[in-house]
């Protein structure tokens, strides 16, 4: 779930692309307030949003791209190789829209924006908004724009979540989705994600979710992130990439530590390069809305609280691509799999592909050329 | 390496045995400094140590058994079943001596120990005490029991480590070794111990290592542990116990936590499974010594500055039988095969054998049946 291309390492990295810019960028405020699954409602909600291509005269070429955990709504950035030639998105063909999910903190509603109801920052208090609430609000906009029907829908991880939310909860709008690298988050997964809060939440910093923006707690977040990391990779990536290597700045694990005590010692290179990542990582995101939407991500399941798998999945007229990736272990593709058999089995057109890659999770973002070739 | 039964759970733990009370427990002080692999010399060493039955007049009857990380001397507490009637060990047969490591909280010298030279306590300068530096304390206690043979010498994890550097340093006293669930540590088990670290660490009453004994640092300490139970168990394990259920204390994902705070919400049943895990792992084990035995870890590898596998390798004499466990992600069964066909290839009598089980890096702890039936 990493948007950028990681430097710090000189091979596997995305291939350089021209990044793309939107045709627009901006902003969607909602005119009446959103009353979400869990009861509450949510005023003022502004969905940011970037668009790419042009709408043609009879609205049916739109295609809307979900992003992932830490993704924004500029998906011609972080997802690149899917715009290439004959590949699966198309600036001439498509008006592909892109949507940044509530509770980040990349233009939508989230922790960060301020409560017209109380005129305070959400903080803590932001409602859990449901991987649902966030169609329902994407759907709001889709209509503003005039879009009745989508020839794709897709995205990876929790953007994959949001692709078959739409197919359940809006089948009329939607012809096809792609769902990559998910399935309602396993045991595995939900405890990754509970020490991710934890490592947060112990930050004094955190101060309870009230930290202030120059203030935020640093420390919880890299450490949040680096357990993330270890989820979206794969062992063999890490031993390919780093083995047992003392880290590449001379530091000796054998040695003394820069505090000079012994039970810490120098960092191996797989050390340094998760702190690496830790450290940018908070250049780039907000720990609250991590919080918001680890939880938006954990409470997805949708058959919670359903009868049966065909009331639910019953509803669905579009044609369903899941993909799992080989050496994911945050979303198995064991669990991607029977996910999707679940699915037909309740009577829905749904394929299973796999990508085999070394990249774990990230493989949708790292290894798009092949991505592109399950998807086409 | 939990060595607790797990009372949380149900089903799995480990068989009720009784538990065996140990011939004698007790320490033994070096009397002389211990030159240490890194140049720095440990004054006053003690090896807390329990052996059970009794030594034989030939002096030829020992077995010596090395505890994983968070273990301790009284292997007949974790291990008892490999005591039963016909398994690996006999209290009629056998001298069952183990010794507590270096680093621990157990017993032996630690963190927590005064350094005569200073008259403080070390805490954050202790130093790394090797694997190799363990083994060769280790041998001046065996060397005082007069004991010039060892049948057998096993351990899982760390103590496979233990067993195997037993097996190079001191050829001529070990005739059998067993290494179980352990290869050196790989880039992906370094960066679990890292993050480990880290938990610790940015754990304010931490304190850079000096915290006081009545204030440790608790969160730190049980949100490294709750990173390494995810190590050592496996997805399909949590899967079946755990699920996506709700916390079985009642809290609700869905809903509000304590707090009422809307960015955490109500645990699902594996994080409070986590939780608890932690909890009951400050009521026993010290983070500093949790800090220094994991660095004990992370670096040994037997070939680091050697010329070639032969050179190191070449002198065992003993019979050696790896244990790999097919669903264990820290140390993965391939590291194991590899690990020990590497061996093999220097001319050691090397074995392989493979553990079935959904229990992770755990199941020598959780599945000792299954265990007893390998080593066999």
């Amino acid at each position: 779930m990493s948007i950028m291309t990681e430097s710090r390492v000189g091979t596997g990295a995305v291939t350089a692309t021209s990044v793309l810019t939107p045709t627009y960028e901006g902003d969607f405020v909602l005119d009446e307030h959103l009353l979400l699954e869990s009861g509450r409602t949510l005023a003022g909600v502004t969905l940011h949003y970037a668009v790419y291509g042009k709408l043609n005269s009879a609205r049916d070429n739109a295609v809307l791209v979900c992003h992932a955990l830490s993704g924004s709504a500029l998906v011609g950035s972080w997802w690149p190789e899917l715009f290439a030639p004959g590949a699966v998105l198309s600036l001439h063909r498509d008006f592909v829209i892109c949507i940044n999910m509530l509770g980040s903190c990349y233009g939508s509603t989230g922790p960060g924006s301020v409560d017209p109801e109380t005129g305070n920052i959400y903080g803590p208090d932001f409602p859990l908004v449901s991987i649902r609430d966030n169609v329902r609000a994407q759907a709001r906009l889709l209509d503003s724009l005039g879009i009745r029907k989508l020839r794709l829908v897709l995205g990876g991880s929790i953007g994959g979540m949001q692709a078959l939310e739409w197919a359940i909860h809006d089948p009329e709008r939607v012809e096809r989705a792609a769902i990559i690298g998910v399935a309602p988050v396993s045991a595995m997964g939900l405890a990754l994600n509970h020490l991710q809060r934890q490592a947060i939440q112990h930050d004094p910093e955190w101060a309870g979710g009230h930290y202030l923006p120059q203030r935020p707690p640093r420390r919880g977040l890299s450490l949040a992130r680096q357990i993330g990391m270890l989820s979206y990779k794969s062992a063999t990536l890490f031993d390919e990439r780093y083995g047992r290597r003392p880290n590449r700045n001379g530091e000796d694990p054998w040695g003394l530590d820069n505090l000079g005590g012994g039970l810490i010692g120098g960092r191996f290179d797989i050390a340094g390069y998760l702190d690496t990542q830790g450290e940018r990582f908070n250049e780039r995101f907000d720990a609250n809305a991590y919080l918001a939407i680890l939880r938006t991500m954990d409470t997805w399941d949708p058959l919670h609280g359903a009868l049966s798998p065909a009331e639910v999945f019953g509803r669905i007229r579009a044609r369903l691509s899941f993909v799992g990736i080989s050496s994911d272990w945050l979303f198995p593709a064991r669990d991607v799999r029977e996910f999707a058999y679940t699915i037909r089995a309740a009577g829905v057109q749904a394929d299973y592909r796999e990508m085999t890659s070394d990249h774990g999770h990230d493989a949708f973002l790292a290894e798009q050329a092949e991505l592109v070739r399950l998807l086409q």
